[in-house]
């Protein structure tokens, strides 16, 4: 284990981001991609693309006419497909372990990231930057903490490292589900939706700072000596923090020289090309550092700004935004039905796993809370900021996997039962967001018309 | 060999659609493909979009601005990115064979001929109907025969059997390059286009049940007797015509209906969901028959009309035709510029093969020029009915790679040198057909602009 690197340890889960809810997860994903070849893959992907279109719709409206946000139906109708072999049905099983499919979905929760990052403005995000920091601060110590504090009640033969390294699966925030939620609801234009998300991408950026720390301690325990990767930990604050800044003021002087060159082409939809092009390139970028390829796509969208596109839509053409939708529309579906199908209910069936499931769930939602504290702004909804940092996804599940991975004294840091209790927490966590928010953003408008029936403008939609 | 299911022959090919422009194919196809799970694969599918849509767009206006069809350009590009490797440049290889890029753009092609079905009109099509059946026939068995030659002239020592094979070869043609140099002219709306996308239509199955015959009797004569695989053909006919009776037949009475229930659903973006999910439920079924996924969602377009989604319409909603062109702006490009990644200039460098190479390449070019002669009726531009016919792309290179595949005397029907001509055809007929139909469309309108200077409104644009 080379504790220099742990942005390459990251990466080196094999595409975990969704395999990973599935518990026996490199062995099926390897399996299922390396079946890449196979009989004809692109009939497979259609079937795939039609029963989750399918599923992600009657789901969605299932879930809106009971009064909930479209994604928990599609994470729920997910979970539905992805469990019916229990039944015996197994005609839906490759949909969880297809490698095309899961790179669509991928894809999908980028231009999800690019799409709110096209209707957030920086410099209102600017405003609120120090509440962003000290709520992502806090949500990262308090469930370290709590974890930590978890972890050893119920593995008391445990080192302190396993102690540690679970409570370092509670900190990264995962803002796709709460991103979505927010945009359902219209609610992306309140300072509370601004702070999470400026929250959610500094999480991303600590949390890769205690995944180098935690991993590189346990990896320099392992070899019988303990010395600090601070090396490792200072180039990964430098090279996450020079891509922060490289695409907020680089990539927004560049952005509108980079859309003026293209309108001087001669081709076809060069304004939705370029945009993409824009998009996946900071994607690119935020993998190769570590960071989450969402971060970069969300960074992407928040530099480009309608002005840029200004000698586009003097012709007539259609804005970013509106380009973007009809993508969105088709692959961010299938990312929540594919992250849905990948959630295991066997998990759920290990009873000597659900004690501790149940503690380290709470844990993770209490730790979250304390967020709520950090926003400095007066008179906005602490609990709805708190209950948007709720979600660990898959950044957790990668952690976890990586965990799974190292070795301390002859026996792995996440052992398969431990593994099973993130699993469950992760699940937990992601299902209860959708309604949590929904609820709360309602409570806190009705707070908000009560106290203040006079302005009830932002923060209140 | 079981001769009984050519198609399952056909699909059972390693995705080889694309992947075929190599020379070793099924090797770097699967090696790439079995490595979907390795080091941060959505990293590389990202990088991979943003080079591919960078060439797209150079490539596309700098062949514009000489006058060519964008397309070209884009397939010029697309054959220097994986060629660069010549040079000793090798960052790009990994667009060639890497499978998500390649489902991506088997994606975009079902989307772009989805999209010219939207914009086709099934009635019209009708009108010409039995001009397409005689223009595909006569497309058919031309190139049949002129190949049988080119092989028995050139392959003298070889068994009838080979020259069979390498004639079947010649039969079909691949619509998807013709459907795009189309849009990009606005020529769709003529009666020559739709008599060659009918054509197509039918070509693509008469090239299945000839797959079928030609290796079934290629089969049997392996095991040293001479049956025809009747049953086999004749289940295949029923299958092909059943499925294009079906979907213009019931899938024209069922797309209202779809439509008019998914508008009852509380979801977003169900206009372009149910559009996508019957274009990909036809495009999975096309190919379940051994039918190219290109054909079904061509159908999927065709019978879709904009009076099913009147009540989405009348919700404001945009039409399917503007929400698909986003999806066909990301994804067409990346497919011409991988088919232009995978064609190997080394196989040119091949002395003896060249000779051999242009003989069949001038066979597949007269002989769907006589498809012109099958046009019935009067004033038409045949000479570009016979240029849209002429590329081969995917299809015969299926047919070539099942070649390869199969074994008559103790050695391959399609040696590694016929493999590199009929390799080297498909290239040069691919890319002959933009610059040519682009020629050939511009000189039938300045004819008919000469000869009926009264009307000139369709057929003429």
């Amino acid at each position: 284990m080379n504790h220099s690197s742990p942005q390459t340890l990251r990466r080196a889960i094999p595409a975990a981001a969704l395999a990973a809810c599935a518990l026996a997860l490199p062995d099926t994903a390897l399996a299922a991609s390396g079946a890449g070849g196979g009989e004809s893959e692109i009939a497979r992907v259609l079937l795939a693309l039609v029963i989750v279109l399918i599923a992600a719709k009657l789901g969605g409206s299932l879930f809106v006419r009971i009064g909930q946000p479209a994604v928990l139906g599609e994470l729920v109708f997910g979970i539905a497909i992805g469990n019916l072999y229990l039944l015996g049905f197994h005609a839906f099983d490759f949909i969880k372990t297809d490698a095309s499919v899961r790179m669509l979905s991928e894809i999908g929760v980028a231009l999800l990231l690019f799409q709110v990052g096209l209707e957030s403005d920086l410099d209102k995000m600017m405003k609120v930057g120090a509440s962003s920091l000290v709520v992502a601060t806090i949500g990262i110590i308090c469930p370290f903490l709590l974890g930590w504090g978890v972890s050893s009640i119920f593995l008391p033969h445990e080192s302190v490292y396993v102690h540690i390294f679970i409570g370092a699966v509670l900190c990264a925030t995962s803002v796709g589900i709460t991103a979505r939620v927010m945009l359902d609801l219209g609610w992306l234009q309140t300072q509370e939706a601004r702070i999470i998300l400026g929250a959610a991408v500094i999480d991303d950026v600590q949390g890769l700072i205690i995944l180098a720390v935690v991993s590189g301690v346990i990896g320099a325990a392992a070899k019988g000596h303990g010395a600090l990767p601070a090396s490792g930990v200072i180039l990964i604050v430098v090279k996450a923090t020079a891509f922060l800044l490289g695409a907020l003021l680089i990539g927004r002087w560049i952005a509108p020289r980079l859309f003026q060159l293209a309108s001087r082409l001669r081709a076809a939809d060069l304004l939705l090309t370029t945009a993409l092009a824009i998009c996946f390139s900071f994607a690119y970028l935020a993998a190769q550092i570590g960071l989450a390829p969402i971060v970069g796509a969300f960074a992407a969208g928040l530099i480009l700004d309608e002005i840029h596109w200004r000698s586009f839509r003097d012709r007539g053409e259609h804005s970013v935004e509106e380009l973007v939708k009809p993508l969105t529309a088709f692959l961010v579906p299938v990312f929540f039905v594919v992250m849905g199908a990948r959630v295991e209910l066997k998990t759920f069936a290990q009873p000597g796993v659900l004690g501790m499931a149940a503690a380290l769930t709470v844990a993770a939602i209490l730790g979250k809370q304390a967020c709520g504290l950090g926003v400095l702004q007066k008179g906005l909804d602490r609990l709805s900021v708190g209950i948007g940092m709720i979600p660990r996804g898959e950044v957790g599940l990668i952690f976890a996997a990586i965990g799974s991975q190292l070795r301390l004294n002859g026996h792995t840091v996440v052992a398969p039962a431990t593994f099973s209790v993130i699993v469950i927490m992760v699940i937990v966590t992601t299902l209860i967001t959708p309604p949590a928010l929904k609820w709360s953003v309602a409570r806190g408008s009705r707070l908000r018309a009560i106290r203040e029936p006079a302005e009830g403008s932002e923060g209140s939609r």
